[in-house]
């Protein structure tokens, strides 16, 4: 009996989670990526950098790999590049602008392999192996953003990217829904689609109404505007730029990431700057307040952001003074929440006027909501759906959207990272699942850290280390003099003196009645024990203890 | 000259911050105390149980403190009871309900001193010194809240405790407004009012949005409803209750806390359960699943509350299945966003239908908004304004508002923890900043750990520990042997095996160099700094570094 060779869809991350989108395609011989993006720590990752997709399968199919391809320059579909790079050297395809930003990341992390970059314009094709690749403008929070039109042998397969409609973007290139809406005469086999907002009814407001805001405020400020987003988001930055030149302020960029990525923008021909707006920061003091605009990063609280050092009295350059206005064009990235509190607080001690997403509209998000989502799947009018990019929740909400279209139920599938769907025009389903872990990066490491140390990293932040120092006679193998207790992060060692000095002799309490000749009971775990007891009773913590034992 | 004497207005906290709730008035040799809430730890006081104000202000005063006056049942108002009356021992006034809380409270501390409880029904006053206060009932998320109307030489002020308007509230008695505008006509001299929502625009809705979608879930839900929200939040019990009723489903109790509180406030009058309503949770299985209504704790996400236990399979008596639908009745409280999304998601998984905030009008939460707040103002009409509960940002909106309905800005005060105000019917200043700090509660102790403790459990939170340990030779001090090196959560000590090894060489090789005799030059500082460096060097983490010197 002869079957036809099935396509396989294998998400490798970013299903289940926010952040590192990596999914493969493989067709018999052929493989491609699509994205590779790296996800910042959850709250329980104690010390971890950076989490990267997990590419273990794609190990002994190495030469099978026709190359990667980017949807758009966010941190969650390019960031693990640098190091997947560093173990598939395949050539990346994407359009001007992504490229422009896998550059300047590829350099700041000095990689030693040459990468294989190739720009591909939106509605062009790239041919790699038995897929042909289509890259199909859309609307996203950073301009150039594309979907995918994969042709394959087995039918055609749509991926939207991150995207939303907006019919009056900044950049003037709306999603291109008549290349959708052929597709859809012609017959789609596949979509995945972006679930991101799926939780969201409605529709996604244009980056025109942040646009009317900055208009009003930069009108009625009487002193300096600072804005700050987040250094990718360029149309934004343009927005800004656009309406402080007609409200006659000049325009500051301060800090090296907003500072790189606007000029690499600039030199790329996506943010236009009329003559004469933007100043040198060493003019900024020669002009009167309501002459200027400030535009830095910072939105999201970090502490080392532009914005958190002029408000620290930690920039050179500029401080935050009463009388500015600040705005926070961007939404707190959960886990910022706090960090951005403490910001608004600070700046409002400081006597400036903020506004933020709670009380103005100065931001917009980058995804579809509901509506867009539905109208997307009315005009791909796909046979089969997976929704992609979000946490299982949102996946959830989109997946019945999709059945609320009309696209059975049997011919959606809700993955999860590591499932194989494998699918041909006349059947899909999941034959099996691969396993997937998270990598974390941690300093110059890959995936050296794991679930013991960030467990032992975990009962350390909570209640800190005892160190116990036992010498043993190593003769006799009984203790000499009484254990040295040190502590970190425990308990305050002054204060808990007595504590600590107790502590010493309940060991040498213990040590001296276990064991026959004292030593065979002397071990890590009796040590443990005793310890643990002793200071779970006295204050109800559980440090982490660590026994050294040694013979003298 | 003879001034008459002024009333002293000190927040211990709750001012710049949510949570810890405490105002000290001071008039001549009588102090009453205003809420003595807790506040939970903010993401950065790591290991640490709860925060308590700082009432290091009243050492030297307690003989002068007459009382401690409960506005409501909240933790950020009762929390920090336990450890501030086994400080002081001064009666609390409070309406019946809060003082069922605090009993409970107090109960679960154990604390050995015999608490002086008086209940107060809203309406009535007591006379505490040159202080006569008078409780009058306000709405929020708890019944039986009160504002507080302060009679004192200086003149009147009023306290609205944690409040908004409803008009429809599920326990029928709304804010007292008429109480409120007969006091504006006689004249107020001070507000204090909560801010906690002052930056949003217009009226917080009414409960009975929240039972009109708890009726249109209880009746369309073909499988069981479960219910989660915070156990203090008895009105909504009451519309679960009153919902479930309605719908023909037998109601269940599930978990410790619920329970407590449930028949605590059922005994006490505030949570009225029809005849026949209430199950054993025995007779749960007996029924037909459209039969049933769990109601229960984990709108948090918490990991120890009975809704995750039940999702873990972790309950004896119940697990979420498919076919059900859970209600999450509450908003995240800032920092738990993960686990409640994490929760989420695990229901959706397990084919449970989800009800939450952002998906459906399951929640409101019990504080005014900027239209209610404007109406407060107007009613009470006060010569001086001081914004409450909140964080900066929230009192400078709430300054603002009372700018805009025509309090002068030179009577408005923005105070932190500790300020200050001195206060007559015919000026008011701040003179003064007592010094105030975190109070942590870490396990069984109050106040001992500090900065250092937490200092460093951060830095082993992030990249672990190092411990160096040395053996000189007791006569000459020179190092024996090579030095061992020991981590925790640090680096994979298999996988990194030769680091570690390599290590004890670098150690040993500083060692051998420095000082003349080979032990002047070793000492902790030297230590720290070699393999600070090395181990940057290698991995670009920073481990605390505990060296451990013996002489042998």
């Amino acid at each position: 009996m002869f079957t036809k060779p099935k396509l396989k869809i294998i998400p490798l991350g970013g299903l289940g989670e926010i952040g590192k989108n990596m999914t493969v395609m493989e067709y018999e011989d052929d493989i491609i990526i699509v994205d590779a993006g790296l996800m910042f720590p959850g709250e329980e990752m104690l010390g971890i950098d950076l989490v990267i997709p997990d590419i273990s399968y794609l190990e002994d199919k190495k030469d099978k790999v026709r190359g990667i391809v980017i949807t758009h320059g966010h941190e969650d579909h390019i960031g693990a590049l640098p190091y997947i790079l560093s173990q598939i050297n395949v050539p990346v395809y994407a359009t001007k602008l992504t490229q422009g930003l896998i550059s300047v990341k590829l350099k700041e992390h000095r990689t030693r392999v040459e990468a294989k970059l190739h720009v591909v314009p939106p509605g062009e094709q790239v041919i790699l192996g038995k897929f042909r690749v289509e890259f199909f403008p859309v609307c996203h929070s950073i301009p150039d953003s594309t979907g995918l039109i994969i042709y394959t042998p087995a039918g055609i397969v749509v991926h939207s990217g991150d995207f939303k409609l907006d019919y009056t973007p900044v950049d003037g290139k709306p999603t291109d829904l008549v290349r959708l809406a052929q597709l859809g005469a012609q017959g789609v086999m596949l979509l995945l689609s972006d679930s991101t907002y799926a939780e969201l009814p409605g529709y996604t407001p244009s980056e025109m109404v942040v646009g009317e805001s900055l208009d009003r405020i930069m009108a009625e400020s009487a002193g300096r505007v600072i804005v700050t987003t987040f250094s990718s988001l360029i149309s934004r930055v343009q927005q800004v730029i656009n309406s402080a030149a007609k409200y006659g302020r000049r325009v500051f960029i301060v800090g090296r990431s907003m500072n790189d990525t606007s000029h690499m923008a600039m030199d790329l021909g996506y943010l236009n700057v009329p003559e004469g707006i933007l100043g040198r920061i060493e003019e900024l003091h020669g002009l009167p307040h309501n002459k200027v605009c400030l535009i830095t990063t910072g939105s999201q609280g970090e502490p080392t952001s532009a914005l958190v050092r002029m408000l620290n009295r930690d920039n050179r350059q500029v401080h935050v003074i009463k009388g500015d206005t600040v705005i926070l064009s961007a939404t707190p990235v959960p886990g910022n929440e706090a960090l951005v509190n403490r910001t608004v607080d600070t700046l409002f001690k400081r006597g400036a006027e903020v506004f933020y997403d709670r009380v103005a509209p100065v931001h917009v998000h980058g995804h579809a909501s509901q509506e867009e989502l539905k109208l997307l799947m009315n005009l791909v009018r796909p046979k089969y759906f997976v929704p992609v990019h979000g946490e299982y929740r949102h996946l959830t909400f989109h997946a019945k959207l999709a059945e609320a279209v009309g696209i059975p139920k049997e011919n959606i599938f809700i993955l999860g990272d590591g499932d194989i769907l494998e699918i041909s025009s006349d059947s899909a389903r999941i034959t099996g699942k691969i396993n997937i872990e998270d990598i974390y990066v941690d300093g110059l490491s890959v995936g050296d850290i794991g679930d013991l140390e960030l467990h032992n990293r975990r009962i350390m932040s909570r209640d800190g280390i005892v160190v116990a120092i036992i010498a043993l006679n190593k003769d006799t193998g009984k203790p000499v003099g009484l254990p040295d207790i040190v502590s970190r992060g425990f308990v305050d060692s002054v204060e808990a003196k007595d504590l600590l000095e107790k502590s010493r002799h309940i060991l040498a309490g213990a040590m001296g009645t276990t064991g026959g000749n004292g030593s065979e009971g002397i071990n890590n775990v009796n040590i443990r024990e005793t310890l643990k007891n002793f200071f779970y009773e006295q204050t109800h913590r559980h440090p982490m203890i660590l026994p050294v034992i040694f013979k003298v």
